[in-house]
């Protein structure tokens, strides 16, 4: 056995060096801001071994980290790459996160009710991958849509327009892309304090001055569980107000699809109907209430003036309006909101049928993503390519009472030898018995 | 956040993939042969990658192996590389293994007893890093012996000499050269199962019928605590036993270096003083304890029998005999016996006096080893060279009395700008004060 670790360090004291840092987060002590740096630095400039911050991410796992730890963490691999600048756009910026689901397509509602009161949304969002959805992915599937942009035509878009949607750039937080494909494969991604602190350096790199927090919870969420959502949100609120933003957060449910439409360009679809004032009740909610926060978060009001305002949003057809300006300004045919035909239709469809009568009393909300990600509508791999008119338009959920032979679900692809199996997947989803389950609030907590 | 990973896990089941397994230790739960197999032969090449070996390794510190798992690891490891085959070599083979410490020349000792008794011994050995010394840069200081041998080589001074002691070929246990390599630089070395396996995995590759350990504890040792060497040898033990070795440990001091000579020629010199009967007491008891145990495990009596067999092998100078023909078939100058003057001398020597006038009421054996390293006898790292003729004689021990002025030690060096710092280091080794400590029985413990 070897000696040289140990004798090493007592030769540079004054030198930090990775297997220290290792074996001080392994006994269970926090490592101070120059320690963080130190090995966020090093991992970037290959100085840190893969296999160290390995070994270092699975001492995280069954140690955690102090607050203190989370924030450094979170502030050194924001500062890995470039930061964006949003100074050339006028006025209080307000960005929002989701953790994840399925059939989550508030960003396509919220942003432009936001944008259409006056707050600017300068929002970078991200792809698909497994059983959730990707805001870029769903964009994209309106003809023409453009989400690589310049920095420049970025904030142009923002400012004429009040909302731009764009991908994120490859110099934002390498460290972090570096480090959540490591997580990947090394079991080590499902830590609260690793993804909080993944999450929230994008977001502090990003450059908004708000940003408000929707952490799903559920089946179909990465936090099954109320509590566990709680925690994340709380220690994400926590980091950012730590780096000078406003913050609040809500707890959401996921343990059913978000509205009915689950699949990219028919969630567009959802989302039109929903900026015109007749969505799926729940998405409805959920995406009144966040936009009712976002608006609280950039000084508009108390949270009843903003309720009004993003209900007025949409009813007056502003909201709707923003939403076509911006598809218009990133290259995309605005023609969209007036006539949903634009959009790519799969060329199968097929009824999933309700095997018995009952009441739906519970869905298995990651498995109807998977059944989708069968159908084409979205990628395992990030290399995967997806299909654009692929998914899946639920027509019963939770709660709802059904009859033998009553249509639970029609299935949109169009790669015929798929359906099948997404038929099969998805028919698991449902558990159909004679308890009608209570209603879901939709809306479990929040942090203000 | 990317649910790749489940959806992977759920298309193939029947694929065995490192991330599972990862996952898998990590919940605290055991991998089975087959796992085991799956994670060690794709380590060795190359389809489980370094950082995923070492989140498992990390995993393991906090959740442990199961016994059954630990001597999977162990069997896996032993079978990565080339197996000695020893079957050239007649009658029952008996290996002794120490975990380490300083002063640590008993190898020297017991091999010829054991030999000299009609038992093969058929032993590979390493060499010193950090605070501990090694066998082969001990016998390595005697002019012309050489330690590189071919496996026929090996085989043919076993038969003739009966003992004969190599260095570890590359070929053997290529899975924990490479496991051990990973740990030592993420912080993942201290743990038991790890360390065991590690262990046993050569011992069970160099082909022995018998094993007997010499687990070390105390301040030299990397087991600081009697209880740890204890856990350590039963599970060792256990490993060798479910591999049908016969096996059988001792839990011996290492609170104080072994012996009075710290260094490769010094040792040596010590070495043939014991065979020759007149070695320090502690080292004497230690030698022919380990050296009748050897026996019996080997079959030949009763632990008294043994113990007499020992004892006579000394005192008729068969044993000292038996080192000389060892030397010579080795290569080196077995004039060496009778005339210590062939070994290498160093230029300076340096006699370090007491400061104050009391008991050696405790010593820092593993301060006693980086001294003698600051002195050149051993390295801090694989690459660095040694010399031969460095080191350190202890004249007083623990449980000494002292006067102020009186030498505690002398140092050895031909490296003169080294000696003030070795000095300092090894006066700080050294606690002076009222009370005379308890007498150490040397052995502590064992498992036969």
């Amino acid at each position: 056995m070897s000696g040289a670790g140990r004798i090493d360090s007592e030769r540079g004291r004054d030198t930090l060096r990775a297997y220290d840092l290792i074996d001080k987060k392994k006994k269970g002590e926090s490592l101070n801001r120059e320690e963080i740096d130190f090995l966020i630095h090093g991992f970037v400039n290959g100085d840190v071994a893969d296999y160290q911050m390995a070994a270092w991410a699975m001492a995280v796992c069954f140690q955690g980290m102090s607050m203190e730890e989370i924030s450094n963490l979170t502030l050194s691999m924001a500062a890995s790459g470039e930061m964006m600048d949003l100074s050339a756009i006028e006025g209080c910026k307000v960005d929002k996160h989701s953790t994840g689901g399925v059939g989550d397509k508030t960003t396509l509602v919220i942003g432009p009710i936001v944008a259409s009161q006056g707050v600017k949304v300068a929002k970078m969002s991200g792809r698909g991958l497994g059983h959730t959805g990707g805001t870029l992915d769903k964009l994209e599937s309106i003809p023409g849509f453009r989400t690589a942009l310049s920095d420049r035509e970025f904030t142009d878009i923002v400012n004429a327009v009040g909302i731009c949607v764009a991908g994120q750039t490859k110099r934002l937080v390498p460290a972090d892309q570096k480090l959540y494909a490591l997580r990947d494969v090394t079991a080590t991604v499902d830590n609260i304090p690793l993804i909080a602190s993944s999450i929230m350096s994008k977001k502090l790199a990003s450059g908004s001055d708000a940003i408000l927090l929707d952490v799903k919870t559920g089946s179909g969420a990465f936090m099954k569980t109320q509590k566990e959502a709680e925690e994340l949100a709380g220690i994400m609120v926590e980091i950012g107000r730590r780096a000078g933003k406003k913050m609040a957060a809500l707890v959401t449910d996921m343990d059913v699809p978000l509205g009915m439409a689950v699949g990219n360009a028919l969630e567009v679809r959802e989302a039109i109907d929903t900026l015109k004032g007749h969505g799926p009740e729940d998405f409805t909610k959920v995406c009144l209430e966040l936009a009712a926060n976002m608006l609280v978060l950039a000084g508009k009001g108390s949270p009843e003036q903003c309720m009004a305002l993003a209900k007025e949003a949409v009813a007056s057809g502003k909201a709707l309006d923003t939403f076509a300006r911006m598809v218009k300004a990133q290259g995309g045919d605005e023609t969209v909101v007036r006539d949903l035909s634009v959009l790519p239709a799969a060329r199968y469809t097929l009824e999933v049928k309700a095997p018995v009568t009952g009441y739906v009393e519970h869905m298995d909300a990651q498995g109807c993503g998977a059944a989708a990600v069968l159908l084409g509508a979205g990628r395992d791999r990030k290399e995967d390519g997806i299909q654009p008119d692929a998914g899946i338009i639920l027509c019963k959920k939770t709660g709802d009472s059904v009859k033998c032979g009553d249509t639970l679900a029609v299935l949109h692809t169009s790669c015929r030898e798929r359906i099948q199996a997404a038929k099969d997947r998805l028919l698991a989803c449902y558990r159909i018995g004679p308890v009608c389950p209570p209603v879901s609030p939709h809306i479990f907590s929040g942090i203000f």
